[in-house]
């Protein structure tokens, strides 16, 4: 389709997977001009997330080769569309997941468009002109100024760039739970999972004053967690002792682990009327045992990312509380080791491409 | 335990099953003196729950046989205790689930003492003295004044049995959900099920003005959800075309099936930010697939039958707008008959048994 799209005619420095083996290669690759809603962005860095792994090795059957992942996107604007008012050349901006929703449904007209069943994603989606949408992994991109936000100043640039979709992902079930409020602390929050997404959870529970507890499979993550991260408790979930202590002792239970697991446990933790949100998604259905949902009169969601609105909401937040994610870098011939690195859980907490090759210059 | 607390004096006539047969009997045994917080009560109707079959099968193998079962018990009042100002002999009165609570911790304090750690309920459950609690299928029941509702002058003993389980079992999601507020109908309102639990949501939900879809895995049941309890529409749940069809379009569901199952299709059914409620409990974890929970940002709930304060407010409520369950008499005589056709669900809606052969006195 891209191809044949008449108005691609920028041409892009990128890195693609081109069949399932998902090894990825330097591509060079078009993109269209900038129109009249557009801004183009100059990439500085590109956060690697568990969702590239499962793109470019066609785990879920979706994708579109070849495909240029990344959606944890920041850079600088380097054009403006004529209708574009809240940005500028030379803005430090940031890009998620979203590219395109209908902009008409419900959802789109509450700031809620991330729930749109039209949505378009920033990779291996269908832009509104009938193109394959191209991610991060690359040195330019043409984006909708609704799918934007700015990266407050404060905030180094490449750190800043997980926070676009592992940020706003426990931002937002967070936020929906009335966790994130300034003088508002206290609740006992429990994080499943110390990765990507928990270690950001993790920080924004203790920036807001609560007592959080990391809950894992991992014993060598309790002094991480703990010692590095600040949490206050540290449950070992292997260990039905340790589980049984602490039941019924968790307001909020914020659920970031993609493997299949049962719930159980889990809901044993939290007290009565208490919320366990899920952001993994692992493939398998999860076990959920009636009696704990029941007896408990427990809850469980889902929340997927957030909207524009909380993008920006969370970007405020951590701009305010000088909360980034803790990276590794890497170079873009360094990505097919991350990834592997990656599927391994082997990183804290979260890679980076130095897309620009700035890694000197501090921006 | 019972034979040997001091107090326990009064001999009552019931019918218990003694062993995981299952098979009642015809039972002599003993309860407790009318105490100072007491309301002895002449049994006139006890309703046949799902839950009585688990317990004289000793499915989750916790029954302490012998076991006299019952939990939708109607009956008169015949003595009061000193404390007791609520009630006076000769008052139409219903006990449900619960027995005793610990009154003092902070679900007991906040009228939510169904969730207190320390409940006791009707039947095979330890009372304060020690004894083990027999429950409805009998003459006569001593209980604590705190775990009684009044039965409104309306409704007729016999159908108003089953509200004390089934009834505030539904009564307390519905009304959480904000489905019960006079005059705020409009709300689009699955029941997956359509047995003794799903056929008063459906009543619950009508009387409030909502709009009413029944899921079910019997095309017989099309019928009669429609033009028997006025459903306004019926999905077979085995189509998937019928559920595609039906997709995004409710605002709450209520889940009463008590049998494993997945519950991926059904979440489909939802509005985003939609609410499904599980009331059934299966023995087996239930299929919990995180993606329709994720991307429609959906909730699922546990919830346990209700406090008294829910179960009296369910009874007023159902007075007021002559609510009452579908029910099928039969003499005591007739319970192990009417057990083995609960089990195969071949009921409409509820078995209540004339435990005082009054059947014709319409009281």
């Amino acid at each position: 389709m891209t191809q044949t799209t008449p108005n691609h005619t920028q041409t892009v420095s990128g890195w693609a997977a081109h069949d399932s083996s998902g090894k990825i290669t330097p591509y060079i690759f078009k993109r269209r001009e900038n129109g009249i809603n557009d801004v183009t962005i100059k990439i500085l860095y590109c956060g690697m997330c568990h969702t590239d792994i499962h793109h470019v090795r066609n785990d879920w059957g979706i994708t579109m080769y070849p495909v240029v992942p990344g959606h944890e996107i920041t850079g600088i604007i380097t054009k403006v569309g004529n209708n574009v008012t809240n940005f500028k050349i030379g803005d430090k901006v940031g890009v998620g997941c979203l590219a395109a929703s209908c902009l008409e449904c419900e959802f789109c007209q509450s700031s809620q468009e991330n729930y749109c069943d039209q949505i378009q994603l920033t990779y291996n989606g269908i832009f509104w002109d009938g193109s394959i949408t191209y991610g991060g992994y690359s040195k330019m991109i043409v984006t909708d100024h609704r799918y934007v936000v700015h990266v407050p100043e404060s905030l180094p640039m490449n750190a800043a760039a997980p926070l676009l979709c592992a940020g706003v992902t426990v931002y937002t079930p967070m936020n929906d739970g009335g966790l994130l409020v300034e003088g508002g602390g206290g609740k006992r929050i429990g994080v499943v999972g110390l990765g990507g997404l928990g270690h950001v959870a993790v920080k924004f529970g203790k920036a807001f004053g609560h007592h959080v507890s990391v809950i894992s499979t991992s014993p060598s993550k309790e002094n991480e967690a703990k010692n590095r991260l600040g949490a206050d408790d540290f449950i070992l979930s292997t260990e039905p002792n340790q589980m049984l202590a602490k039941k019924r002792s968790l307001d909020f239970i914020l659920d970031t682990v993609s493997a299949k697991h049962s719930l159980g446990p889990i809901l044993e933790l939290l007290k009565v009327n208490g919320t366990l949100v899920l952001v993994g998604a692992p493939d398998k259905p999860l076990d959920l045992p009636s009696f704990p949902l029941i007896f408990g009169k427990r809850v469980v969601k889902g929340s997927m990312t957030g909207s524009m609105k909380e993008t920006q909401e969370m970007m405020n937040m951590c701009g305010k509380h000088n909360i980034t994610c803790d990276i590794e870098m890497v170079n873009p011939d360094q990505i097919n080791e991350a990834l592997q690195r990656l599927a391994n859980n082997d990183v804290k907490y979260r890679f980076v491409i130095d897309i620009a090759g700035s890694k000197a210059s501090n921006l």
